[in-house]
């Protein structure tokens, strides 16, 4: 199973693409790709929203995933702000479409919890389960990136655990 | 020129196509389409979006507008439904981008002042001046295919606003 993980973000997006034998008995997560879709935040909005839309597209094609994931956004931030997020999301949301990919969506909360075990962690701690989890040594691209890996890394656990509530029936 | 006018909505979204002569010296508004794009509410988030965007791009490619004209918004609604609003405004404005058109913002309060002449109007009154504005007998397809219009003319009454004051230089 590979994972295409994104972080959507209004001036960074972050991406991660992540593999796991959901067959093996004791399944190993492997790093497949992981960036950051930098905008330039002197264009106009339409052509950044192109922008993330040709390159998460171009990286779907490449790294070929077969589900994305994305998180879910609960804030109490202005409307405006989530207004702006809600456009880059739904370019995102459209190009997994476009490519007939199914789209996961997860909190926060359930992504932390996934990856460090509880859903209260730090941003550290999330970054030193997703290095581990992976066994990475490099420096994350951005921790847009490392958000992503960790969101990609949420669906692999929900659906291994999906899988094993499955087997135990 | 011709102005492609829409009007975002997580269910429903109008669209309306106006043109004018901003050559001639009493420019006359003129209907060319109008209509709304109805999501089915069942349908799983990336796959109305897809819908949006497949619909709003076979518009642009049919109707061939120089512009495209959407409402800015500035609301209190909570950032959940401002997020979900975002995602089809993002949708939308990806459509013009890719279909190599500009894309102008309107406050609601412009597009009431530059149809009724006041930002305070009632919807009744916008609807009453779009339809005489362009000659139309029918009804409106929706109310957010008449905000489309509404929008569509306002891009045209700005354009022709900078058209004069160019002109009296």
């Amino acid at each position: 199973m590979r994972v295409f993980g994104i972080d959507c973000g209004t001036e960074f997006t972050g991406y991660g693409v992540v593999e796991a034998d959901c067959e093996a008995r004791t399944p190993r997560l492997v790093h497949v790709a992981a960036g950051t879709i930098r905008l330039n935040k002197k264009e106009k909005t339409p052509l950044r929203l192109a922008q993330v839309y040709a390159e998460l597209t171009a990286l779907m094609h490449l790294h070929l995933p077969e589900a994305v994931a994305i998180e879910d956004v609960f804030f109490s931030a202005n409307a405006k702000s989530a207004l702006k997020l809600g456009q880059v999301r739904g370019v995102a949301m459209l190009a997994a479409a476009v490519c007939g990919l199914p789209v996961a969506e997860y909190a926060p909360l359930s992504v932390k919890s996934s990856v460090v075990g509880h859903g209260l962690a730090a941003k550290e701690q999330v970054q030193f389960m997703v290095r581990r989890l992976l066994e990475l040594d490099d420096a994350f691209d951005s921790a847009d990136a490392a958000d992503a890996l960790a969101i990609a890394i949420c669906h692999i656990h929900t659906a291994q655990t999906l899988q094993l509530q499955g087997a135990g029936r």
